[in-house]
């Protein structure tokens, strides 16, 4: 609302459009890692489709988020919630691909960052996440994910 | 300005209202931090409002910003920039939800890195900060914060 | 797509236009940066205009980015890399000035996290970055960037 736009061409109806897109996939993954980071992330798997797989290479092969979260969440970051520690996911660094049949393909930059519950916050892991979204009933959700460059993989 | 955009439904315009907000509500964030890292952090409290409440449980009662910003540093931090630190604080995450009554429940999660004058950066926190923002001479203002899980608390 | 907007003034023009530009810059620099990070970094100097200036002050003069890209890369980056560690960089907390001659005035933080073979990634520098972009065949190019407050320099 203070902004100044002097002498600024006018943004193109794609830039418009785009502009748009751009702030629902941000908006959408703080949802989706909020929930994955709160006390119950048991909603998680609702933030994909009911098909939707979920790859890390080179660990194994693709599996199913719906099928059971367990076999999403890194054995790595299970132990850190084992041990009281909290995870808070962030992503950034995000490029949005608008496909010809609707759907996006994304690709970020993720962190995750530890905090013992006696303090010290770290950080766990940087990797770089993958995404098909479809939009499902008005909202976009996760239709394939495929996590690299994890360390821990 | 490089972007495609090919066969993607338009988005609405309801879409394109929101858009706009979260990109105002990032940029306030991007100032509001900015301020707070600078060599003169005290424009800080300009960026509340004049009543503004700041609450940190469980520390204490919520206090008055604009009574003293020194009630609303944390320790902490106010340890590290003593002993010649700087602090970065970064927020990310960013959840954005407009009232009837025209203000924003925002929520986000925030970090804070310190880097002493010899180098070394570290995450020194990551926390939850929940704010209301409201309008102030045409721009953001926030009326109201609370920061949780806060390892320091 | 999900998002309710209920009793919120409409968003000004003007606020549309910024967040049109906000988001695009945002954009540029994901992509700018994936280059950066990439296994080929080799055509990271095209996201510069041919005669962009790079200033690290105090270290030196301005260099030019074209003029080879190993004059811009830190030393200690360098070393990293050679050590077998991934460097990821982020940037956030962005600042956007369209200036009156087309060109935008951006200001943001930036992050770099280092991340050997083995695991373990921790925060490599935490800086400033203040950029001059200009449109080049309707794609944004930094003609000038200015690093500061790197604990290197």
């Amino acid at each position: 609302m203070t902004v100044e736009l002097v002498g600024t061409a006018d943004r193109t109806p794609r830039s418009r459009e785009f502009s748009a897109l751009y702030a629902e996939v941000q908006h959408f993954y703080a949802q989706q890692m909020r929930i994955l980071d709160g006390p119950d992330a048991g909603g998680w798997p609702d933030t994909f489709t009911e098909d939707a797989l979920f790859e890390r290479p080179p660990v194994s092969a693709p599996v199913r988020v719906r099928a059971g979260r367990t076999g999403c969440v890194r054995a790595g970051a299970a132990r850190e919630r084992e041990a009281g520690s909290r995870l808070d996911h962030w992503i950034g660094m995000l490029d949005v691909r608008p496909q010809a049949d609707g759907s996006l393909r994304t690709r970020c930059s993720a962190l995750a960052y530890a905090t013992p519950g006696g303090g010290g916050s770290r950080v766990l892991y940087v990797y770089v996440m993958e995404d098909v979204l479809v939009p499902v009933h008005g909202a976009w959700r996760t239709a394939h994910r495929r996590v690299t460059r994890d360390d821990l993989a």
